[in-house]
């Protein structure tokens, strides 16, 4: 019998006291990618657009160019986008993950065959 | 003039609603493999008695055989050390963050290379 086990995964890059990009971060660049909006992607994430703005504000002060653009205005209300350097760090950080996660399942794999937790 | 950042990885393997494994866990078992016991270790990890004996019994009672033996009694106390399969634990967790922490950093400082942090 397999043990119900699970592996959780996580890479931060922090500036200062500040989260630059992790994992909620990347979630909500992924989700504006999608809807176009901030207030969409917060909707899709069940989090407030209060609390995606603020992500959104943190990651665009952190690097030197802002990673999401925000049009105001217009007939359809403000719509969101990445920006190139927002688009490379989606794709960046997506490409490190898979292969962090990767490696550290491959190991952790080895390490419960090696002392299996219980059933 | 770099940025000053940080890149923070985490790997826990959990077990239904515990964390059978985390770094915490790792540093405290490095901790009782140094002192020699439980109160020793949580003494050099400012960390109670009791959470360190809470987070023991967690291990103990995820894996199949327990990571960590305590003698109770005798002249100078109850010491711990750990078992056969703590070590194998300890030692391949350490391997995997090691190599973990290789290749999110190489990632990390190529992506940073690529859209840089402020300052």
């Amino acid at each position: 019998m397999t043990s119900q086990h699970d592996v959780q995964i996580r890479v931060r890059v922090t500036r200062g006291n500040e989260v630059a990009i992790g994992p909620g971060k990347i979630d909500l660049l992924a989700a504006i990618h999608s809807a176009g909006s901030i207030s969409g992607a917060a909707r899709s994430m069940g989090m407030s657009y209060r609390r995606a703005w603020l992500l959104v504000e943190t990651m665009n002060q952190c690097f030197e160019r802002p990673l999401v653009e925000t049009a105001t205005g217009g007939k359809s209300g403000g719509g969101a986008t990445l920006t190139a350097e927002g688009t490379a760090v989606l794709n960046a950080f997506t490409v490190m993950m898979k292969e962090v996660d990767g490696v550290a399942r491959r190991h952790v794999a080895q390490l419960l065959e090696q002392t299996p937790l219980v059933g």
